[in-house]
């Protein structure tokens, strides 16, 4: 039996399992730190109690229990000791591999900017995400339990990519809705969002056209769209401007890009200058014949050479590729390069608007985005019941105009 | 406008609050810990993965929403000031009030025996019921992880009562389930479920032979049930027993009876010997004019003068009847006497198997008796998003039987 490690269970490790998963004479360990697999998209739903933790969580064993030859082990890695082909794990335990395919995603990058890692919150797992539902809805209590209805409760949100953008479309729904049905005493023009970005459009890897879309549609939601304008610097009081304006804000959310963690290198693996890890074409990490790494890990280049984006479709991709690739190198047949198919890519803005850019140029804004949205991310989430909750959800949100589960858990 | 302050939103405290709600001339301020309610009797379902805390948890402010006359506070009192008629919370404000409805419940009750606080689980709040989830999974995914076939996964229940019997039996069916399907390299042998009851029956608020019944099926699904069993004393390692003997297990649930809290104590209020507050017939607290005390909180007796039980249904019914007294009060009308109707109780053992008494003597086991559960625990939660995502959860985890969200969250 050949002995395959994939280490982190998110798009990609998942695809890779699952490419590998019919091969009899292979057999398959995943790794991970959490014993369920995240569907990160929709995490700015649970931070914006449009979801509940649950919804977007998928125990991992529960997706194993139909594969014969896969097993799962909760752990952390912490050394790959390439000349005896074992990985070590936190717990002090070794776990041996004839091939190793690292999976372990990114983590959110505050590129040194003061103050940012102390007071600013990602939403990048689960847990930040209850952590920034808590934040909101705890600055709300507050405000209303103390009658202080002048209290600053503007949210920033650092960095205009997909992510920011439905953040801040979110907040401003909940602002909208949760303010004026939960919280009459407070005085929604005092509940600011501030979507701030550095370039001079959002939505980046989106055409111009469907940017200022994004921009016009925020905007007529109450979010105050801020182009080319950078933060030098995050306090407990909220984020100062590379022009030495301050905003004043209670909440500062990050999510201006991802980085890979200092415990991944660690691990000595070549990086590039982004932190990403050097692969070869064939996704196996430069200077390694065992050793894979995929998705937003790995510094794949697309055919012209630029790195392909830190997105679920790329991740699932490489994670296909490598599989197959280690089942031809268990044949003696050679490696291949991996070929990257740009399917588009989407981004939500709010309550009936989305746009979404596919290959072959097709755009879509406005409803029709919206419903393709919804759609796929219903039809890519893990498990029945997750996808019958999060239809329940997305109905109820949809009729009851955002009365979501707004409860503080926790602390 | 007359002020009435209830503090605490469980099933007394939002009882009095809605029969109150309809009074043009009454103002009620509701305070609560938290800012969602919890819907107490399927705590243990969310301990055992059969429901996300969500569906347990409904937010305060949703219910508040239709009505006109009453507000909320997240905040938790420290202090009657009964000259001034006001309350002092923890973070330092004041909340007057002309009437004051004291409903904060009762919490676990360890009877002082050496390490139980320490050492073992409640759930009786979210947070305990969650900690307890993350625990037991947390239990099998180690033993899983290490290999350790023979790893000791004990789970002791101390106290037969009806919350340990659903606790129990929950445990087993995620013994026999979980084990088999999700961690099939661990032995299910090693994975005991022991029940200990102090008194020779479990259930002693029911008929003996419904004890009888709750006792063998437990049994028939693997619970090891000790009747006469007091335990001496909680460590690490385990149970220790009245005789001396030790039972190893790796997580201790206390589910042996409530109490009143130290910080209610501090309150000042005249206290029986069990802890609960002394009041008249008509739920006044003993010596006050304008304070009322409802739900578990409340040393309320019975016509026959047996203190009435610390449930759901007689916390409505003394929740309605302080609200009926307070109305009564403003009018310049006396007030009458709290009379107890028992409704009756019920209790789950697990799949097609519950016990009820309901008033009149007519009891009811196996099916019928847990379609009853299902139906009344269904119609009592709040809000018919919660409603329609337990029965979700439900339906799902009675057909597939018992893949519940068995996801470890948060630490």
């Amino acid at each position: 039996m050949t002995k395959v490690v994939i280490v982190g269970a998110g798009f990609g490790g998942l695809s890779a399992m699952n490419a590998l998963a019919e091969n009899l004479d292979i057999e398959i360990t995943v790794i991970d730190k959490h014993n369920f697999a995240t569907f990160q998209p929709l995490l700015y739903q649970v931070a914006t109690a449009g979801l509940n933790p649950g919804d977007v969580a998928f125990p991992i064993r529960t997706l194993l229990r139909r594969q014969k030859r896969v097993n799962f082990r909760q752990g952390l890695i912490c050394e790959i000791n390439e000349n005896e082909n074992t990985i070590s794990l936190l717990d002090g335990e070794k776990v041996p591999y004839d091939y190793l395919i690292l999976a372990m995603g990114a983590t959110t990058n505050y590129f040194g900017v003061p103050g940012a890692a102390d007071y600013s919150q990602a939403i990048y797992t689960l847990d930040e995400a209850l952590a920034v539902r808590n934040k909101v809805f705890s600055m709300f209590e507050w405000a209303a339990s103390h009658g202080v209805k002048d209290f600053n409760l503007t949210t920033v949100v650092v960095g205009g990519g997909a992510t920011g953008v439905e953040m801040a479309g979110a907040l401003a729904e909940l602002k909208l809705r949760a303010l004026q049905t939960d919280y009459p005493a407070l005085d929604p023009a005092a509940a600011r969002v501030v979507l701030l970005e550095a370039q001079d459009r959002l939505l980046t890897a989106f055409s111009p056209e469907l940017s200022k879309y994004a921009s016009a549609e925020l905007k007529s939601r109450g979010v105050e769209v801020r182009l080319n304008t950078a933060v030098k610097a995050v306090s407990p009081n909220g984020a100062e401007l590379a022009d030495g304006e301050k905003i004043e804000a209670n909440l500062v959310i990050w999510s201006a890009g991802v980085g890979i963690s200092k415990e991944i290198s660690a691990l000595g693996l070549p990086q590039l200058r982004n932190g990403r890890i050097e692969v070869g074409e064939d996704t196996r990490v430069k200077g390694s014949h065992n050793i894979f790494c995929i998705g937003d890990l790995a510094g794949t280049s697309d055919s012209d050479g630029t790195l392909i984006p830190q997105l679920a479709q790329p991740a699932i991709q490489t994670g296909a590729h490598a599989a197959k690739m280690v089942v031809a190198l268990t044949k003696g047949r050679p490696t291949s390069a991996f070929v990257y198919r740009d399917k588009g890519t989407m981004a939500t803005i709010g309550r009936n608007a989305a746009v979404a850019e596919l290959s072959g140029g097709l755009k879509l804004t406005g409803n029709l985005a919206w419903i393709a949205w919804l759609a796929l991310h219903l039809m890519t989430l893990l498990g029945v019941r997750n996808r019958l909750s999060v239809l329940l959800n997305w109905s109820w949100h949809y009729i009851s105009w955002g009365r979501g589960p707004r409860v503080i858990l926790g602390g």
